[in-house]
């Protein structure tokens, strides 16, 4: 027996040595959720790598590995594969100011004053319609529309931005949510106090969460006082919640606080000590030299919204100078209502173009420039640039493929110019945000887009009695 | 037998008189060749009727009936009958301007300054690539991507535009083809004298083509002498062949025309007679009060294409006031290399956008407006508004079925609004030119949309090379 035994034994070791390579050679390909493999990668890292036939493990949320297609797959073995063979993946695209649930008021009042369009159409239809459920599916509707066009992350301010929230998890999509304070009532708080309690209880609910990331939004300097303001940035200090503010967004803005401040909306601001490196800052259509070299010393992010602006005619904020000074500037499609959608690729196109012209300078803003702002530099106005806005080992997996052969987009001489000026919304072909698929190959597969379609159509129908004479 | 004979006549005579009210309403039903019923038309005609649930009826590639789809339904019927239940129905876009083969060198060169880009690689590359055969590819493939997205008539200026017109003419588009004259020889013609020599075989080889409007295409007023800018308007006054021309597109050649003629490039071209109603000037940046009134009392057409301007840094086009002395201004994609696509939905959105922003006035230019520009006003441009431009009885049958319910279209206030600032390319569903149908629910029948690509990605490769230092 203890022959045998041995016998057996010397067999088994012999066995494991002899199939040792492939075994060992397992043991060293590391299983992961999913990898995406084939195709160009455009990181947007430090190096603005640009990775062809690549490849990109993700675990647990995160981006694991990344190289070239042999290199992964030398290393890692996934249980989903998904095949980017001629296609460019790229960042998932930071929308970096909306107001998402106004997709319900797209198109419902359009070229006017910004004054008129405020006062007899948007507060009206806000105070006769805004509910819970109205915020719910506009946000649906904002959402299905931003993974259709590769916006991974949005950062919003709006009313019940709890349920905004709670839909946007939902919906697997991130987002810097901000509650609206604002000093006349408002659909779901009737005081700024009341507002900042709303706050509170909100960002305790969510801080913490992988994809939200609970805010506070005062709406304006010239919508609240200096006290408001200043309770704002404390809380802001206790909680550390980012603070989300529309500031300098018309000439008008600009005059009135320096007639009741006796500074421009940036300096003013500054000047209470209410900027700092969490806070978000909404258009700054009008800021000079000083005030630029504010933002940038006390690390305030802003969000470009070039269309809006266009359209709203607030005036051409001053990107190249901010650019120059190296101010965190993303780009965003602001609210339905002022643009009409949530298309970042068109803010991207528009935000090189505008400045060229306004410039008279065509080498003023790169499509280069203009891809960075919508992916790494959008992060960093977001103070988020430590998770995303790249595609690199140690951050979250969001990201894009994206079709890179549509007619449009025929032929490819230069990425950043096929992605900035040749490539459109429908060109993208699947979407993962923290890791998870939440569209594939077109399919939106987190959310019921006829169902929000008809809920939408229902809403449209009650504004537009609402408003009827 | 006579009894029986009798009988027979009688039976016979009582069946067709009870027969009749069917036998007289089917006699009524004029048979048509296409039906196109259900959903909105809009119309554009001079009243600006939208029809509700309407139908229009084809015949030998016009429109001979448009109305209710009660109305259309109780007199036609048709061989072929689609649907557009829930869809609208509009005119086919118009392409005031473009280079329709320069989609070859879409993106291969950008954010430069116009002279660099053209002297150090537009003009290159055109030298060592452009044959027959890259202009047949080119154009292939801007008209694939223009019947994609809802252009049915193009505005072109190029060389080899017989080649260009033959492509044209196959794929069942509609354009207005100018043969490039140009003091520096070119690909297809060494001096001016040759190119008019060319445009005249062109033009008497299509006179009279159903798609086909052969023109003459002299560069500019700095690329030509006034001798030959007035044999190219003694040319169009022999053959009756209109005229495109870029004008005053930057202010550099403002300059340069007022040092060398004493007036700007408006006035001088009117000054030595060149002007009348069947020039088509394109971009006109550059046009002070009186010079738009020159245009307006000429009856010249002008091709506004503001994201060329924008992304050259031209400037911005007088185009409110303009519209002010109802000058027949149109809109324009530009060529590929310099846009980068030939989306007429884009361009109507910036038109509105850029104008707003630029003269800070957010009623300036109208979703309605710019809708106008793309379709009745482009159409007066190209000096083809009896023809085309709007859906009326009479007209050619040129016609885009649009989606109006994809998501960044949800919900529905405002048609104009809708079609200017929420609709996109890929929405279009189906298009009709001169009949028939080019692109049913999204494929194109008349060209290889595969095909093409192959092609162009080898010219791609060519291009690159011939380039490399």
């Amino acid at each position: 027996m203890t022959k045998i035994l041995r016998i057996l034994i010397s067999l088994l070791l012999i066995t494991l040595i002899s199939a040792s390579p492939l075994f060992s050679f397992e043991q060293r390909r590391t299983r992961v959720d999913l990898i995406v493999r084939g195709g160009k990668f455009v990181t947007m890292d430090d190096a603005r790598r640009v990775i062809e036939d690549g490849a990109l493990a993700i675990q647990g949320g995160r981006i694991v590995a990344l190289g070239t297609r042999a290199e992964v797959d030398a290393k890692y073995t996934a249980g989903e594969t998904i095949d980017a063979t001629g296609k460019v993946i790229i960042p998932g695209l930071i929308n970096t100011h909306t107001h998402v649930p106004m997709t319900l008021f797209r198109g419902l009042a359009d070229d006017l004053d910004l004054q008129e369009w405020l006062t007899k159409y948007i507060f009206p239809a806000e105070a006769k319609n805004v509910t819970e459920d109205f915020v719910r599916t506009g946000t649906q509707l904002g959402l299905a529309e931003m993974i259709r066009g590769g916006t991974t992350t949005y950062c919003d301010m709006y009313y019940f931005e709890d349920a905004i929230a709670e839909e946007t998890a939902k919906a697997g999509v991130r987002g810097l949510l901000g509650e609206t304070v604002i000093r006349f009532p408002v659909a779901d708080n009737k005081t700024p106090d009341d507002a900042i309690a709303y706050t509170g209880r909100f960002v305790k609910k969510w801080n913490g969460h992988a994809l939200i990331t609970p805010a506070i939004a005062p709406h304006a300097p010239y919508t609240l006082t200096e006290e408001q303001l200043k309770a704002v940035r404390a809380f802001s200090d206790r909680t550390g919640a980012p603070i989300v503010i529309h500031v300098a967004e018309t000439r008008k803005e600009v005059e009135d606080i320096e007639k009741e401040h006796g500074a421009r909306p940036v300096a003013y601001l500054a000047r209470i000590g209410f900027l700092n490196n969490r806070v978000i800052a909404a258009h700054v259509v009008w800021a000079n030299a000083e005030e630029i070299a504010l933002l940038k010393r006390l690390g305030v992010g802003v969000a470009h919204n070039p269309q809006s602006n266009m359209k709203l005619a607030s005036g051409v904020a001053p990107v190249p100078q901010m650019l120059a000074a190296d101010v965190a500037v993303g780009l965003g499609t602001d609210g339905a209502a002022s643009n009409n959608d949530l298309n970042m690729w068109e803010e991207m196109d528009t935000a090189a173009k505008l400045h060229k012209v306004s410039t008279g300078d065509p080498k003023v803003i790169s499509a280069e420039q203009a891809f960075e702002m919508a992916t790494i530099r959008g992060a960093r106005a977001l103070h988020l640039d430590s998770q995303i806005g790249s595609l690199e080992v140690g951050k979250r997996a969001d990201l894009c493929i994206v079709d890179l052969d549509d007619l449009n987009q025929t032929p490819l001489y230069n990425i950043y110019s096929h992605l900035v000026y040749a490539t459109k919304a429908s060109d993208v072909r699947t979407v993962i945000i923290e890791g998870r698929v939440v569209m594939r190959d077109r399919n939106l597969l987190t959310l019921d887009e006829n169902g929000i379609k008809v809920r939408a159509r229902a809403f449209r129908e009650r504004i537009s009695r609402s408003l009827a004479p």
